[in-house]
C-alpha cells in the first residue's frame, strides 16, 4: 500500500545529517513509500545532493523555519514555535498529507504538540509511548515508557488494548498475549493499581495472561507488556545501563593484553553477530499511540541505520490500519458498557 | 572481630547440601567468624561429615523441626512453625547468641518472622530490602527490593538514611552519595512520591546527589540507590531477565557451527573472565534493614559459591556495628526535630 510519511528532518543530536541519509535508504528499499522532509530547505537541499539520485517524485521538501531544541519546555515549544519542523511534520499528519510522521527531536515536545495538533482518539484518556524490545523468542512490545507517571487502572486497560490493536494490526498476530508488569505473578501481588487494572483487564476481551515479572519481558512471555510510565522508563533505562556495562567489560576483556587481542580477532566474526542481534538501533522507533494520528519517537542519539528503522516503524503502522482497529475496538466496548 | 552467625540451613531450593558447604567454606577463610547451623540435626550431621574437618569450635549446630515452605504464607509460618529452621536462626539474633542470621528461604515468611521477632529500630517505620549491584565503577547498593509496594517520602528518605548507614559502616566510606531514582533528573521530573522525597533528602544530612534513573544504577552514579520497592523489583527483575537472555544469545552465537566453536574455545579465557566479572553470585546477599538485628536474605537457587556470599554479607554487617549506627542517626535526626 502506497504510503506518505513526514519526517522532521530537524530533531535529535545529529539532524538532517542523519535523518536524510536514512529517509533516502528506506526509498531505496522500499517502492510504495514516499516521504515529506521538514526542515530547512537549504539544510535538506544541501543532505539530499550529498546523498545521492533520489527516485523520482518520492520525495518532497517542506521548508520550516523553525526548530524545538532538546532541551525546551513543551509548553514553549507547543506555543512559541509554530513553524517548527516538529510542529509542520505534526500538522501534515492532521490535514492528512501524511500518513504518519517521524521525529528524533524532544520527547515532551513531540508529546505536547501531538497531543494538541491530532487530539486523543475517542475512549483513550491519555497516550502512551509503546516501544519493542528483544526477547529470548523474537520480540515484545512495552508500554508506557514515560508519557504517565501516574496511571489509573482505567489507562492500563486502555495501553493494553492500544498495544494489542497496535500488534494485530502491524504484525496480523490474532489476539496478541498481554501481561501486566509485577513484582509477583500471584494475584495478592502488587499494589492497588495493578491489582485493579489486572481486574479490569481479565474480565475485558483483551487475550490477558495475567501479572509478569520484570525478566519475562525479556523471556518473551507476552506479545505486550502493560505498566506505567514511571515503571517502564526505569526497566527501559536499566536495561540501557545494564547493556552498556557488559558491553564495556566485555571489550575490557578482549582488550587486557595480547592474547586476549588475539582471541578477540579470532572471535570477531561471533561477537559481531551477537552484537548484530541484540543491536539496539533496530528497535528504535516508539509509538505514541492513543492520538487521532501515528507518531513515531526515534532516539535522540539514533544515527542513520536506527532512524531508518524508526521511519519504518512509522511506515508500517500507516499501512496498517492501526487507528481505525483502535477506534473500532473502543467504540465497541463503549457501545457493550451503555 | 569475632563475630557469630546463625545459618538457617534449611531454607533454599537446595537447603543443607549447599548452606553447609558454604558455611564450611567461609569458616577455613576467616578465622574469626563462628556458626550456629540451623536446621534438622541429622541432616546437619551428614552434610558436615561429607563436608570433611570443620575448624574446632566454630561450628554448633541446634536442631529445629520445621521447615519454612518456599510458597508457604508468611501469616502461616509465622503463626503455625515456630520451630523452623527460619524462627529459630532469627530467635538466636533477637537472644544475642548470634550477631547475624542468614536464610535463602521464603522472603515474605523472613520478612514477617524477623520483624515479628526483632522489631523495628526506633525511627524507622519499615523494613527495607537493599543489595549490592555491578556497576562500572565497582558496585552500588539499591534499596527498596519488594518488602515496600507503596512507599510514603518519609520512608524514601528513611531507607536512604539506612543505606548510607550500611554503606559507611562496612565498606568505611565517609558520607556515601545517594541517589533517588527517577525517570529524569530534572527538579519538575516524577511523581509526587519522588519529588517530596527529593525534598526531604535535600534538606537532610544525607549527601543526597539528586535524581538519578535507572542507567546510572550500572553506571555507578552513586553510592546508594533509592526507590520504592515495586519500581526496585522491576529494576532488578529486568536485568536478571536481560543478562539471562544476552547469555543465551552469547552461547547460541558460540555454538553455530564448527568454525564458532573452535572460535569460541580460543575466546573461552577471555569470556570466562568476562562471566566471573559479572557474576551475579557474588552479589548475592540481600540485607533486610531497620530491624533490630542483621537479616540477610539469599537467592533461594544460590549454590555454595554464591550462599557464601550472603554469609559473608552478613558477617561484615555484624562486625560494622552498622545497627548502632543507625539507631545513633536515627536518634539525631529525632532530637533536631525535637
Amino acid at each position: 500500500m502506497d504510503v506518505r510519511v513526514a519526517i522532521d528532518c530537524m530533531g535529535g543530536d545529529h539532524g538532517a545529517h542523519v535523518t536524510v541519509p536514512a529517509a533516502l535508504s528506506v526509498l531505496r528499499n522500499d517502492p510504495s513509500v514516499s516521504f515529506i522532509l521538514v526542515g530547512r530547505q537549504e539544510t535538506l537541499e544541501r543532505e539530499l545532493a550529498r546523498g545521492g539520485p533520489a527516485p523520482e517524485g518520492r520525495i518532497q521538501v517542506r521548508h520550516a523555519s523553525q526548530m524545538v531544541e532538546m532541551d525546551e519546555a513543551p509548553a514553549t515549544a507547543l506555543r512559541g514555535k509554530k513553524d517548527s519542523s516538529m510542529r509542520v511534520a505534526i500538522d501534515l499528519v492532521e490535514q492528512g498529507e501524511a500518513g504518519a510522521c517521524v521525529s528524533a527531536g524532544n520527547t515532551g515536545a513531540l508529546m505536547a504538540i501531538s497531543r494538541f495538533v491530532l487530539g486523543m482518539l475517542p475512549g483513550i484518556d491519555r497516550p502512551a509511548i509503546a516501544t519493542l524490545l528483544p526477547t529470548l523468542k523474537g520480540h515484545t512490545h512495552i508500554l508506557d515508557l514515560g508519557a504517565n507517571v501516574n496511571c489509573a487502572p482505567e489507562h492500563l486497560l486502555q495501553f493494553g488494548i492500544m498495544c494489542a490493536e497496535l500488534v494485530s494490526s502491524v504484525e496480523g498476530k490474532q489476539r496478541p498475549t498481554v501481561g501486566l508488569l509485577n513484582i509477583g505473578v500471584e494475584n495478592i501481588k502488587g499494589n492497588e493499581q495493578v491489582k485493579q487494572a489486572a481486574e479490569l483487564m481479565r474480565t475485558s476481551d483483551l487475550n490477558f495472561h495475567g501479572f509478569v515479572e520484570g525478566d519475562d519481558i525479556y523471556k518473551g512471555t507476552t506479545d505486550v507488556v502493560v505498566c506505567d510510565g514511571f515503571v517502564g522508563n526505569v526497566a527501559l533505562k536499566t536495561s540501557e545501563g545494564l547493556a552498556q556495562m557488559l558491553a564495556t567489560y566485555l571489550r575490557e576483556e578482549f582488550g587486557r593484553n595480547a592474547f586476549t587481542r588475539l582471541a578477540g580477532l579470532v572471535a570477531l566474526p561471533v561477537i559481531n553477530a551477537f552484537k548484530d542481534r541484540v543491536d539496539h538501533r533496530r528497535y528504535n522507533g516508539a509509538s505514541l499511540l492513543g492520538l487521532r494520528g501515528i507518531v513515531v519517537k526515534s532516539h535522540g542519539s539514533a544515527d542513520a541505520f536506527a532512524f531508518a528503522f524508526a521511519i519504518q516503524r512509522a511506515v508500517e503502522a500507516a499501512r496498517s490500519g492501526v487507528l481505525a482497529h483502535i477506534a473500532e475496538r473502543m467504540a465497541a466496548i463503549h457501545k457493550n458498557a451503555a
